[in-house]
């Protein structure tokens, strides 16, 4: 089955391996640093991702400093504390809760976008976490395609993430990613997968 | 830039246009069908993409008859409805809103993830949400890796969709995607999209 469906793609399996089959969450990491470079390499690949109305909410924000991973790490899950505080670079993945304001030049074609966002603040909030998950997951395809590894972690404090990094509301955290090359044995072992039957349904 | 930011990756050139440089949105396509084989092949490629706690909410509704395309199209924005209906294969992509109960089987690691998500029923769905949201992504990157083009679409009444194929609540659309081959001029141009230093600060 595996060898089979491999064969049915047009990603070379090189690439299929890199970006998914053998591509894994990592806890641990090599000291080798992961350069601005590499992280504006890694979104001019995947800032061309699909959006609704091209909305590209996602914001990064870089903890490089001890100071500020120090800042993260009392928000923290336990689990979460000591690997963050040791990766080489760890991105905070948030979403522009006023995205909207950029539609008329990000979105030409239909200057009433902007408009569907307006009103209820709830309705573009949710908007702007679901394109904003899109993009993360881009980010973490894009990790990926540089070499490096992902370790994304949704085990922290939102409320107290947010009031520590954006007091004024402006942005919503979303995701943690810490990044860098694996540590040996810093992988987790794959786990278990929905079959493909289990998740499909024909109409 | 782009081209000293495209070297920067390890993932070959051949594959960045295939899945982001080169691929686009699209809107038409030729009549030529997507097999059930194909859409497997994307799923057992994706799958392997991380979501909290290994929970992948994600569901697969495929549109193919006439009927279940025409139960869809009466709930669409006016824009989207005779791109869906003419298009060779139509995604519903949806979230189980009770992922939970598949969490000891699926993160055996922790017994106790279950209990995060068994109390409030918005902090499962927001969970859901943001998690199936990352696998829609994965499934976008699925479809351009088999060679062809997908067309999502978030412009549709999202409460009368699930009332049509869902009316007892245990799962919640996402997004929409049409699937198939380009048809020529199918593809809607590159947008503008943001720059690294509009959207990365570091601390």
């Amino acid at each position: 089955m595996t060898h089979t469906t491999t064969r049915r793609l047009v990603l070379d399996e090189t690439a299929q391996d890199l970006l998914f089959r053998q591509a894994h969450t990592v806890d641990r990491f090599t000291d080798e640093p992961v350069p601005d470079d590499m992280v504006r390499a890694v979104h001019d690949l995947v800032r061309n991702g699909p959006t609704a109305f091209n909305q590209q909410p996602l914001r990064l924000v870089l903890l490089r400093s001890p100071q500020s991973r120090g800042r993260l790490a009392r928000h923290l899950s336990r689990g979460n504390r000591d690997k963050t505080v040791r990766a080489p670079l760890t991105a905070l993945l948030a979403v522009d809760n006023h995205f909207h304001r950029r539609l008329p030049e990000q979105f030409p074609q239909f200057p009433g976008a902007i408009d569907l966002f307006t009103g209820e603040q709830g309705v573009r909030e949710r908007s702007a976490m679901f394109n904003g998950a899109l993009q993360a997951a881009y980010f973490i395809i894009g990790i990926r395609a540089a070499g490096l590894a992902a370790g994304p972690m949704s085990g922290f404090d939102e409320d107290g993430v947010n009031g520590e990094f954006f007091p004024d509301g402006d942005l919503s955290t979303l995701l943690l990613v810490n990044i860098g090359r694996p540590a040996p044995d810093g992988a987790r072992p794959r786990g278990p997968r929905l079959g493909y039957d289990e998740i499909r349904t024909t109409l």
